[in-house]
This record gives structure tokens, sequence and C-alpha cells, in this order.
């Protein structure tokens, strides 16, 4: 009963893959927030090494040591935010069950934990799950869908960036039953595509062009998507030259009679009491949402055409990986929802 | 009979308009075209100034003068392209229709020929048209559709960045009869916004930002891409931090039973024998167009969620304008179609 | 004496500005600080809107209403922040000189209360000073150089972004005597200019480009550099295609046997309880001070050639503008000197 | 005698290199140049690959095969641009004296041959060079310097992108004997440091951030720009957030009495007949040469504290790379010297 296991005041964290750009946002509000306690950093390319030398822009703010694993995160952890590449999180909690057994809360960033079914699982990523009994108990982590079970919950799986977008976009119109097809248009900063180096992350590759990529159904968040939605999504993803920032664009058949008046209401009932989510009566910029934790969802109807659009952007670090993460992890412990989520963006 | 009038060697045309990006791309392709020589400028608000005042990048390149009207542009001239703010090139044609009586082609690179049907335009442009028969000679610039029309016309309207890249990505399925619904999901660098200044255009408010804009219908290429493809579309444009450079992404549901082989092949025997159009086997990035006239396009098949996606990758301003006009001036002159089109990126 | 006025717990500030950049960023910077309160927000163009229809990213975090000029901001306020365009400051303060006597304190963004003399305030920006009495007792807010003054002031005048970068970068090799000359070649992002609308600003303008300005000693920002290093300076500015972010590279000539050790020692000795300063052991990034009001200093030698070079990286909204105005406050508070500024950038 | 040497018409030329930015900079020249033929490309990594699988911008243009490697371009060449990383081209060479034996022209883009002193070279680079006879035999490629002696030479040292900029910008006070100290403060977009992936050329580290290096006098281009100014420089590069482009600043101290009309009349001789060379009369953004091969230099003086600030605008892969290797290349044959080199730049 994680309810009622006692913790640490202020709660101590760990934090395992501080030398990825999402790692490197959760450390940020870590320090800011102000019920948790950064107890340890674990960076498996970095041992010994301190943070700022991960990060210049650290230098005088923190030089905490980065242990070699997250085997030496060690003892007395309250709770532990796993920043990590795919396919890494499952085998190492696999073979750390006791964590679980003894209290610990895991926000895991990664996908190992996000499709619920271990077949579809084998499919997309191409074996077989190292851990489905822990999967079985995972839950996923998006609050304004399953937030009571968030809250009772040990394991959560933070969703996609993408897969949040679309979802928040979509949801009020797709779970009123109104939405005969739907199309998900995205376009994401390149921060998404991690830190490790290749061609396609150079400046020069970037700057200055539009991609797609993933299309024809092929992209690994259309299951995700999906499996939260519950209809099919033709899903299309874009990257674009920014560092952070995605704006999902989600068109949605809908019958004759249905009214702009019907699904501005469907937004207002679902997302009125949303901490995390503000209702825009114009598009929103993905530059407003820069460094927060907030979705901005915007709706609008062409009746003539019988088409619903509605769009939803984020911060693809924030409300797209770390903010959501904390936001998890807030609900999980109890605390405020919205505790050390950062609301006002950087403007510009 | 404009197939028969003559025309100087080289043709000599003007060009109003040098002070926006497209008319600026223009001049750039005029001084490398073969065949074209720039006989005149013409620019409102920079009466007697120096093409290199205007553009210190010109500096030590060109010092021709602009003329402080469209109608000091001068006799003998063989073509015109117009560079302009809509709405200020059919009342100058109307009150000169001796030019046309006289032989000389106009390529138009702004809305006010584009609508076929006056009503239409009333109705998009607010207010009736001036010269609904100057109108009904004129014709519709896309040379992969019109270009028989083309060669015989001495009023071209050339059409608009999105309505290019959205007709060349979805006419080999839609004029296939298979697609039952159609979105134009599309990005663009802002130089499609021009050299005016406004807070939506400044630097800081682009840079690291995305935004949507003219959704549920509501903008004005919306009614040219129907008119184009003659089914409805709903059209979704974004803009996107960078200068050059658009992506037009289509989706289009389509029946049981189509292949991609089958779409595929719908593109490949449209497309084979066009000089502007290279398919490619994955997705076009808009840097690969950059500075040319070319229309990168794409399309694939999502066969579980029956749905075929196209993409179509231009320089807004080259295939996007200023070359797409050139290469139509290049059919009404019986030239090669390509003269002067420049088919080299620049890389990176 | 301002030291022994009551202020109100938490302490009531005004802002004037709030539709541009450094005012936005003061904002942000005001709802952040534990121990002040926005009582009045003042923008003279916005009369009744609220914040959030000026800047969309404060949509559903802040709605404050805008008044429509500074002389609306109200009673009881126990401190004004200007971020004013040059020359409204001077006049206004002129007119309100109660305010002072009540004990307001005020920190000016703007240029009217920089320059000491008010014969060179007259040569430089045109006109004599309204107000010459005001600006005998106004203090240059560089704390690191004028904290005594500062905090006993009630009218401190920002010191403007190149002069504090260069300042810091510049300081510890002047004021040892050792600078036979200085050059201080300095870059900024374009938000420095403001919001306001003007071609120089377009994204298209800036964006792949860098361009000097104010070359030959001719840019406003000189004396005001000499005034604080007390030598002459060549100073060259640069716009760069970025939002944020500065960098000062400043070369000073030396004497033959100057040495590294001796150099890096001055640095270390004059910033080793600066907390708005961090040493850097290489050169400093502007990314990494993103969003920060901190100062990342550099310093090495060409020993050969007989050059110090020394660098300083701050974001020009952040220690080049509002959190160095919220660092001046609150050592005229009496408040910890850091409270409210952040340390934290946002990587990346 | 090279100059007796009979060659192809066309010119028949090889290119290796063509995977680095320079290097499809070349490829682009190339195709554009009417009087050279592009026989053979050599690319290290590539082995039986088309251009166009190496980059999508050149799919529909050009599929030519790329060979393995340089010993494969085959014979019956005229010249070969060679575009490798530092220190390959001068042992290739060493084992492949026949070609210069048979009159083939060279045009080397890397560092090999650059550096006239071969002591100098194995302080810099750490290793002696491996062919000092044919180092001696070498050119350095400045036309602007060096042109009559690149006409005879059959080996030509294209310069560095920051020697070409620093050496435009103050080749006429310093060789005139004005110049008491030189500081040369450079910014440079990022494509000069390649293809190649690393994590400080990552989109996510370079937007939006300026950064130093090789600063202090340890940058490889110091003693180059020494070698052609023939004294000591202090040199300080800087990368910035933008693709293409270089600003060179060049600070010189000057004597009493050195006016500006005086400064600027050096320039004018010096540069008056020169074919690259653009004198501006305000400071030149590298945006105005994006894509071309001219440098735009400007100057001005500062008579108050005696100091001379002049800049050059390149782009860096242009006159700072492949546009004066074709320059040189047209030297060395005898063409008329811009013949295919780029002067109209991409607007905006």
């Amino acid at each position: 009963m994680p309810s009622s296991t006692p913790y640490h005041q202020p709660v101590r964290v760990g934090l395992a893959g501080v030398s990825g750009y999402a790692g490197v946002e959760i450390l940020r509000l870590i320090i800011g927030h102000p019920g948790l306690e950064l107890a340890a950093l674990a960076g498996g390319s970095s041992v010994g090494a301190t943070v700022d030398s991960l990060w210049g822009g650290l230098a005088g703010v923190s030089s905490l040591p980065v242990v070699g694993s997250m085997d030496d995160l060690g003892p007395g952890l309250d709770a532990i935010f796993l920043a990590l590449p795919h396919g890494v999180s499952a085998p190492w909690l696999h073979a750390h069950r006791e964590l679980l057994d003894n209290g610990l809360r895991i926000v895991d960033l990664g996908a190992d934990f996000r499709l619920r079914d271990p077949a579809q699982y084998a499919t997309v990523y191409g074996k077989a799950h190292v851990a489905p009994d822990l999967l079985a108990g995972a839950v996923y982590g998006l609050p304004e869908k399953h937030r009571a079970a968030i809250a009772t919950s040990q394991l959560v799986a933070n969703p996609g960036c993408y897969p949040t977008a679309t979802a928040l976009a979509a949801m009020p119109v797709v779970d009123a039953g109104l939405a005969q097809w739907v199309v998900a248009d995205c376009v994401s900063g390149v921060s998404g595509a991690g830190r490790k180096p290749g061609i396609r992350n150079l400046y020069c590759e970037v700057q200055e062009s539009v991609v797609g990529y993933g299309l024809g159904g092929t992209h690994r968040h259309t299951p995700e998507i999906e499996q939260t939605l519950g209809v099919p999504v033709t899903f299309a993803p874009h990257l674009v030259p920014m560092v952070r920032g995605m704006l999902a664009t989600v068109h949605m058949g809908v019958g004759e009679g249905v009214t702009l008046d019907q699904v501005q209401a469907l937004f207002a009932a679902r997302y009125a009491a949303e901490p995390a989510v503000v209702l825009r009566s114009e598009p929103p910029a993905t530059g407003d949402v820069r460094g927060t934790g907030l979705a901005h969802v915007y709706v609008t109807l062409d009746a003539q055409r019988r088409v619903c659009t509605a769009q939803c952007a984020i911060d693809n670090l924030g409300k797209g990986a770390a903010a959501q993460a904390v936001q998890n992890l807030n609900v999980m412990l109890g605390l405020p929802e919205m505790t050390g989520v950062p609301v006002l963006p950087l403007l510009p």
C-alpha cells in the first residue's frame, strides 16, 4: 500500500540520466521544488564527474558528483526519476525489485512501461518485455486521464511527448464519441532527439529545414497514442528548427450538426479543473509554454467541411517530459500537484 | 494570338515590387536567366533609389534604379512580373489594358487573378473583382496542371505557395478519385509573410516557436486549393522558425484495398516527365530545395488505417513564388521550361 | 535616509513598461520573488488590457490589468521598476518628486540616469538633462562596483547590457592599472532591440546573419563603459541571430612580464565573494546563463603578444537588464542580494 | 612550366571530399561553372554511393557515383580540388608526385600547404611536414595578395576562412605601416566545423548560444593570419548560431593624425580593381554575401581613441572556402577570374 508508506521530509529523490536533455531539465525542477531533496545522480558515461563538468551552465550552481551507475544511487531514497534510453529501465528494475518492495516510487521517462499489452510491446520494440508483471502494475502517467491510479502507484510510465500533446488535443472530442477519423500532425523541437551526436541532429542539418519521419503509421508513438485514445490515429511527426517546443494539430472528422459551441463546451468541461491545461481562445504558440509544465489547448470547427481541429502546445522537455514527471511524482506523493512545476514561461 | 506575338531577343522584362522578398528573388532569377534582360524595376516606396540601397547584398552587383511606380516601367517591355500586395494588380491592369492588347505577358504573383469565380473572389476578399473579364482570360499558373493553357496565355496568376505544395502532394491520388477526405497540414518559413514590419514577424516572436493560424477553414488559400483539387480540403497552415521553406503533409482517407504500390505508381506516372518535380523515396526536408524551383514529393500508405500520406517540400520563395513565376514565363514564351530556374540547392 | 524608511512586508512593487521584453522579464522575476508583491502594472499603449492579452504565454497564469500610464500606478507602492524607452523616466520622475520624498525606491532600466555628468548626457543624447539634481542623487547600479552606494540610494540607474558585460570582463585588469589599451568586441541577441517592429528586427533580416553597428566610437554605450572603467575603450557591438544572450570579449594590451597566473589571481580576488559572478576555467557560452541573473567570466593571456583577453557572458535580459534590476532592489531593501534572481539556466 | 601545359576544353576536374560541407559547395560551383567539367568524385567513406544518396538535395539533379578513394579519381584530369581533413592532402600528394609532373593543377582546401615555414608547420600541427619540397613550391591562394604567383602555380593552398576575412579587413592599413597593434575578433557560422557529429555541433548546443574558443593566441589560424599580414595579431574566434557566414572585425591602433579619409583612401586604392571585394559605406551583414564568393569590406576610424576598425563579411563556405578555390583555379587556368563564382546572394 504505497499510500501508507512513510517518506522523508523532504522527499529524497535520485535521478538517473543527468547527461541528457530531459535529465538536466528534471535536475532543474528538483532543485526548484520545495518538497524534494536531490540525493543522488547517476549517469552511465560520467563516473566521478560533477554535474557542472557535464553542463557548463551549472558552474557555480551545483557541483554534485555523478555516481557511476544506477546501482550506486544508494539507499535511503524515496523516489527515483529514470531518464534513460529506451530498453534500460525494465531490465534494471527487474533486477532491483526490492526497491519497489521497500516503497520506493519510480517515474520512468522511457518507453519501457508505457504500452499496457506485452504482446504489443514485443511487436513495437522487437523483443519480449523482460518484466511483464511489473508492466502489469505500472500506470500510464497522464494525470489528465489516470490521476487516481497514479496516486496509488509506485511505478509510473511517463508518457511520450507526442502522445501527451496529441491526447490532450483530442481527448474531449474522441471521448465524446464524435471523431470519425483522427489525424495528428505534430511538430517537435529537436531536443526530443537527445544529446547523442548524429548527422541528423547537427546544427547545419536542422537549421532552416523541416522534415517528417515515421510516416505511414510506423512511428512507435502511434500505438501509445491509440492506447490512450482508443481509436485509430494517423500520426505524422516532424522535426522543426527549434530546441524546445511541440505542437500537435489534431484534425477529427465529425458528423453533420456538430457545432463549434458543442466542441468548445466539451473542452471547457474536460479541462476546467486541470491545473496543467490552459484553454486558449486563439491558436497557441509553442513559445508560450517555453520552460513550463503547461499545455495550451485550442479548438475550432469547420462546420462546412465537418472537421474539428484542436491544438495542444507543450514544451517537449516540460509537460512532454520532465515537468510531467514531477507532476506525476507530486500526485504519487500526495503533494499539491503543481508543486515545483514551472508555469511562467521564458518570454521571449 | 500571343503565340505569334514577336518579342525581343533577349526578352525584355520589368519587375514591379523589388522591395519585397519574392521580388528580390525574381530579380536574382532574372539576372541569372540567359534569355531575359531586366529592363525596368518599380517599387512604390522607393522612387529614385537604386536596388543596392534597398538590399545591401546587391552592393557591387547591381545598382539599377527603381522607378517610382509601375506606370513608369516604360514602353518596350515584353513581359512583367508583378510582385505586389494583394489587390493592387487587378486595378492597375484594368487601367492598362492596352498592355495586353500590345502582346505583353504578365505573371502576377498576387492573388487577384487566382480564383476563377468572381463571386468566390468577392466572398473571400470582401469586394467585387474590378476586372472580371480579365479574370476570365487569366490562367492559373500551375504548369503541372495547366501547362497548355499557360503556353497560350498573356495573363498568368502565379499560384500561392501553400496551394502549390498541397496540390503537388495531393493531385495524383485525388485525381484518381481515391481520396475520401483530405487534410493538408502545412508549415512555412516566415519569408512568406513579407518584409512589412509587424510584431508577429519579429525575430524574438518567431524564433523557438511554432504557431498555427487560419484554422477551421478560414485561410484564403483554402478555396484556391479546393479549386485546383476539386474536393473539400481541410487546410491548416503553421509558421515555423525558418526563413525559406514549406512542407505540405497531405493525409487522404482511402478505401480498403488501396496499396502502396498503387499510389506510388500514380505518383510515378504523374510526375515522370515533370521537370520541376522530383520523386523521393524518403520524406524530403525543406532544406533539400533551398533556393531552387523544385518540388520534392513523397508518398506512403498506412494500409491498416487506410490513410495515404503524401508530402511536398518546396522553397516558398522558389517553386512557391519566384521560380514558378519564371517557369510560367518560360512556358508562355516557348522557352525551355526550366531555363533560369535553379535546381541546385544551397547546401547546407 | 532611505535605510530607515519602513516598507511593507512583502514589499509592494509597481512595474512600468510590461509590454516590452525587459518588462515582461521583470514581471516573471517579481512573481517568483518571495519578498515582492506585484501591486500595479503600467503600459502606455495598453490601457485596460490584461497582461495575458499582451503575452499569450501568461494565459492561465496572470490576468493582471495594465493601467493606462505610470501616473495611475497608484499610491502605496514601496518600489517601482521603470522599463521604459530612453528619455521617458527623467521627465516623469522630475514631475513626481514627491515619490522620492515619500521614500519610494526606483530602479530605472533606461539610460536617463546612467551618465553622471549632465554635460556628457547632453552631448550623447542631444538634449539637456531635465533633472540634473536627481541625476546627482542617482547611483549607477552595478553592484560589483557600487554596492554600498546602491544600498543607501532611492534612485538606481540600472546599467546597460553591454556596459555590464564589458565592465565585469575588464574591471580586474583595468583597476589594477595593467591595461594599456582596451578593445571590447561584443555580440548581443536581438531582444535587446526591443519589441518595436522595424525592418532590422524582422526574423528574415536577423536569421543567418551577423552585423556590427555603432562602430568607430559612436555607440551611446561607449561613454557609459568608459565612465565605469575610467579608461578609453574601443567598443564594437554586433547583433547575432539569437533572442537572448550577450558575450563581451575584451582584449587589453599589457606590459611585458604580466603573467596568466597574475591576471587569474586578480579575477579570483575580485569575484570570490560576488554572488552574481561565476569564474569559469574555459570560455563561457551565452547559453550557459540563459534566463539567469549570473555573469560567467573567463580570462586568459597571450604572453607572446602581450594581450590579456577576458570574456563575460550574460543574458542581456537577465544580468543585462531585469535580473540586475532585482539584484539592485534587493540591495536597496537590505534583502539577501540574490533573492528571486534566477541562477539555474534553461538547458538547453 | 604550368602556363604552357595544355588542358582539355572544358577543363576536367576531380573533387575529393564531397561528403563535407565545403565539398558539396564546390560541387555546386563546378556544376554551375561554364568552363569546368566534373569528371570524378571521391569520398572516403562512401564507396559506390551516388552523390544524391549523400545529399538529399541533389536528388533529381545529379547521381554521379562516388569512387572509393582519391587514388581512384582516375586519369585524364586537368585539376583536382581537395576538400579533406587536415593532414590528408600532403601525404597523398607526396605519394602521387607524378600528377604534378603531368601538369595537373591542385587546389587544396586543407591546411597542409598553408604555412610557408616547415618548422612552424611542425610546431602548429605537432608533426614534421611530409613533403617540405612540395610545400616550398606551393602558393598561398589569396588572390588579392598573391595573384601573380597563383597564376603560375600548380599547387595552391586555399586560405582558411578566418585568415581570408581577417586579411582582407586588415591589409590596407597594415601594409601601409599604420597599425600599432591588431585585434581580430571574428564570428563564424558552424558549417566551418564540418559535418562530423560531435556534441558541440549539435543543434541544441549551438542554437541560442555564442561561444569563443582558441583564445589567447592558441588557434591554428593565428600563425596563418600573421604570415599574411606580417605583424602580430590577437585573433579571437567565436561560433554563433548560424550555418553560413563569417565576420571579421579588426581593430588597429593607429598614430595621432591618422584620418578617416586617409584609411578610406587606402581601402579604395587597394580594392578598386579587385573583382571579389566590394567596399561598403556601412557595416556589412553576413547575410549580404550568403552563397557568394564576395567579400564585403568596411572601414571606419575613431580619431579620439586612435583606433581604426575594419570589417570583412564573407560566406565561410564561399570566399572562405569553395568559391575562393574556384577563383584560384580560374587564375591558375587563365580563365576570367570570377567565372562560375556566385556574386548574387540568396536574399533573404
